[in-house]
C-alpha cells in the first residue's frame, strides 16, 4: 500500500437510480474492493444521463479525489453519454479501439446476432486509455491517467462490472497507482450458532496484538464472518502470516466455525454428502419446503438428495408414520414428532442420513406450551436419532430461514462427528 | 403538482455506505417516492461522518437544488454529525424538542430499559424546524424551511426512515413546497407470462393519448406491472380517472392479468383458496420444494396446504405412485410423469387441488428430447388433469423461480376458471 492515502470517488451514472429504479449496489461493491487495498473512498455520487450534469460532477470530483470510477452509461444507445463526456471533459479526442471492436464482433458472433451499428459505437476509447476487456457483455472499460488523476470507467451491469474490476482494473490500481509491490491476502472464516461480540470476545486477545494480519468480523444473514488480512510480498509469505491466526480462531471457536470464504452452509454439505456417499431424505413442516429446496439448490444435488416431505398438516404427518398418539399426547411440535418424522422418512426413502424440522413459525398458531419461534430439529442416521430444541424470535419468514440454517449447520456437525 | 419543476438531492452520510458494509437503498426509495410526486431528484451523494466533508456536501447539494433531503446520522453516538453539522452550516442553534424528549422516553420505558444521556441528545432539533415523529425508534427527524431551501434529515435505518418520510415527510412537502391541492393517486396493475415490450403493444393506443392518468410499464422478477397515475383534488376524482383506463388495460390483457397493487401470486392464491375452501397439494421435483415453501408462507396456509412432496428421485416418484413403466417410456420429464404426479399427490393427500411440476433445472442432466430449461406442470382436481409444457432459459435458480411463478399464475387461471 502506498504510503500517502489515496482518495476515491464512485460516480454513478443512470437516470434509472434517480427514479429510484434501481439501487447503487455498484458503488458498494466497489467500496468494499477498495477499502481491502486502503484505497479511502470519502464520497459516491450518482447523476442522470445529461451531459452538463456529468461534467459539473466531474469537476467536482476532480477537485477533491485522485481516483474518479464512474459506472454505467457505456451502453451503445444515444443516452450512454459517459464515455463521451469524460473525453470532453479531458478535452480528449476518442480512437477506434480494433481488440475492442474484434472482441463484440465475437460476442454477437457466438449467440448468430447480427450486430448494430451501434455497437460499434462501444469499441471507442479515449486517446491514451487502456480498454478494459468486457467478458460478460459488449463495453469495454477505460483505464485512463489524465491531469494526475486515474480515471475508471466501468459498464453498468454489475455482472459485467464486477469481473472487470477485479481481473481488470485492481490490478492496474495496484500497480501504477498504489506502486505496491506487496500483495494484500485475505481468508474469510464463517461461524454459526454464536452472536458476533460474543465471538469477538473469544478471540479478543488475538485481535489486540494484530496488526498484519488485521482481523475484522462482521456479522449478515445470522452468521458472523471472520475476515483475516495479511500484506506481503507473495501469497505464500502473506499466507504464513494468516495461518497460525486463522488456525488459532478456529481452534478457539470450533464449535461455531464450518467453513471459509466463498463457503456456505450448503455447499459444504454438499461436498460433505459427495464425499462420503451419504444419501439424505428431509421431512419438514413449519419450513414448508425451503429446507429440501436448499438441498437441491446446487447441481449435482440428485446424487445426495432422494426425498423431501413437506408433511403439513397432521394427517400428512400420519401418512409419514407419525403415532396418532403422540400427536394428541405431545404435540405436532414435539421432540417424539421430530423424531419420528426422521426416522420414517429415513425408513421410507431408504436413506443413510434424515433431517426433520416442526415447529411454530408463527405468527399465529403460538401457545404456552408451544410458543412462535420454537422449533425441534431431529438428526436420524444408522446409529442414532436426537433432537434440538431452539427458541428463534423474528417474523415468519425469518424464523423459517434461521431454522433452515440450524438444520444445515446441525448436519454438518453431525457429519463431522 | 407545482408549475416549476422542483430539483431535489439525496445526501447519504455514513461511513459504512463507503466502505461497501451497506448499499444505498434510502436514495432509491426516497427516489421512487419523489418520482411519484413530480419531485426530481438531480443528484444522489453519500460522505462519511466527518464534519468538513458533510460541509462541503450541504455546500454543493444547496448551489444546484431545492430539497435536500440527508439521510443517517441521527443515532446518539458521537459519530452521529448530521443534525449539529446541518445547524453549523445554517448557522442555526439546537433547541430542546420536549415532545420528542417524551417520545423518546417512553419508547425506553415501554422496552424496560434505562435511558442513556446520550439519547437525551437526539430530543434537540434545529430552530425553526418540526420534529418528524419516529415511531420505530428514537431519532425524530427534522423539516426545516432556510433560505428557500427545504431541509429533511431522516434516520438511516429504513424501518424507521420509511415511515417517517411516507407519514411525516412527504405531507409537509406536498403542501410546503409542491403547494398543491391535487393529490396523486397511483393504481398497479400486475401480469405474468407476457413481455413487457408485447404487454405495450397491446394498449399502445392508450398509453398514447393519456396525459391525466399517465400510464407507465415496469418490468421485473418475471413479471409485467403497469402504474396508472392520475391527479384530482379528491381520492374519487383521481379514481374515476383511473377506473375505465385500467379496465380497458385489463380487457385487453385479461390472460396475463392476476391483481393490483400489492398483490402477489401467492396473496392472490391464498384469497381464493380460502374464499372457496379449497385444499392443495404438491409434487414437484426439479424444483424441490420451493412450490410447498411458497404456499406455506403466508400466515393461515395451513389451512388449505396439505401436504408437499419433493419427489428428487425415481424412486421417489415411484413411491408417489407414478408408473415405473411411464418413467421408463416417457422418462421422469414428461408429461404423463407430471399427471401421474398430480393425480397421486391429490389422491394421498384428499386434496381437492394438486399441482406437479417436473422439469430440468441443469445445468447439467438436459438431453435433445429433454434439455435445460424443459417443464412440465401438471393440476388435477376432481373433474380433470392436465399439463403445461413449457421451456425456460436462463441459470437453474433462475429456471426454479420461473417455474413455481407460472405454477401458481396456471393455478390462479385453473381457479378462476
Amino acid at each position: 500500500m502506498g504510503e500517502k492515502s489515496l482518495k476515491a470517488e464512485i460516480i454513478a451514472v443512470g437516470t434509472e437510480l434517480l427514479l429510484g429504479q434501481i439501487a447503487n449496489t455498484n458503488a458498494q461493491y466497489l467500496s468494499s474492493k477498495l477499502a481491502e487495498v486502503g484505497v479511502d473512498v470519502y464520497y459516491h455520487a450518482s447523476v442522470g444521463d445529461n451531459e452538463s450534469r456529468i461534467l459539473d460532477t466531474l469537476q467536482i470530483a476532480t477537485s477533491r479525489s485522485e481516483i474518479i470510477i464512474i459506472t454505467g452509461g457505456l451502453g451503445p444507445t444515444n443516452d450512454d453519454l459517459t464515455k463521451e463526456t469524460v473525453a470532453k471533459f479531458l478535452n480528449l479526442p476518442l480512437e477506434l479501439d480494433k481488440h475492442s471492436l474484434s472482441k463484440i464482433r465475437d460476442f454477437f458472433d457466438k449467440r448468430s446476432i447480427s450486430m448494430c451499428e451501434s455497437n460499434q459505437k462501444q469499441a471507442y476509447i479515449i486517446q491514451g486509455s487502456h480498454a478494459l476487456a468486457n467478458n460478460s457483455g459488449t463495453a469495454p472499460g477505460i483505464y485512463l491517467e489524465s491531469n494526475n488523476k486515474t480515471f475508471i470507467l466501468l459498464p453498468g451491469p454489475p455482472k459485467e462490472l464486477q469481473p472487470m474490476f477485479e481481473n481488470e482494473a485492481l490490478p492496474l490500481i495496484k500497480e501504477s497507482v498504489l506502486k505496491d509491490e506487496n500483495i494484500i491476502i485475505s481468508e474469510t472464516l464463517r461461524f454459526f450458532g454464536i452472536g458476533e461480540s460474543a465471538l469477538e470476545q473469544k478471540i479478543a486477545d488475538i485481535i489486540k496484538v494484530q496488526t498484519n494480519p488485521t482481523i475484522a468480523s462482521l456479522c449478515g444473514d445470522y452468521e458472523v464472518t471472520i475476515r483475516i488480512t495479511a500484506k506481503a510480498t507473495t501469497k505464500q509469505a502473506a499466507m504464513d502470516l494468516i495461518l497460525p491466526v486463522k488456525n488459532n480462531i478456529i481452534s478457539r471457536c470450533k464449535d461455531y466455525y464450518y467453513g471459509d470464504n466463498n463457503d456456505t452452509l450448503i455447499s459444504i454439505l454438499h461436498k460433505y454428502l459427495l464425499h462420503n456417499n451419504y444419501t439424505i431424505s428431509v421431512a419438514e413442516s413449519c419450513t414448508g419446503g425451503l429446507l429440501s429446496h436448499k438441498f437441491t439448490s446446487l447441481p449435482g444435488s440428485s446424487n445426495y438428495f432422494l426425498e423431501g416431505l413437506v408433511c403439513y398438516s397432521n394427517e400428512a404427518k400420519i401418512r409419514l408414520g407419525v403415532r396418532y398418539d403422540t400427536l394428541i399426547e405431545h404435540g405436532a411440535v414435539s421432540e417424539d414428532t421430530a423424531i419420528q418424522m426422521a426416522e420414517m422418512v429415513r425408513i421410507r426413502s431408504k436413506s443413510d442420513i434424515a433431517i426433520s424440522i416442526t415447529g411454530v413459525a408463527g405468527p399465529d398458531g403460538g401457545t404456552a406450551v408451544t410458543p412462535v419461534g420454537l422449533v425441534y430439529i431431529g438428526i436420524s442416521d444408522n446409529d442414532t436419532t436426537y433432537v434440538k430444541k431452539l427458541n428463534f424470535s423474528g417474523n415468519r419468514n425469518e424464523i423459517c430461514l434461521r431454522t433452515v440454517k440450524q438444520a444445515l449447520f446441525s448436519l454438518i456437525k453431525h457429519i463431522e462427528g
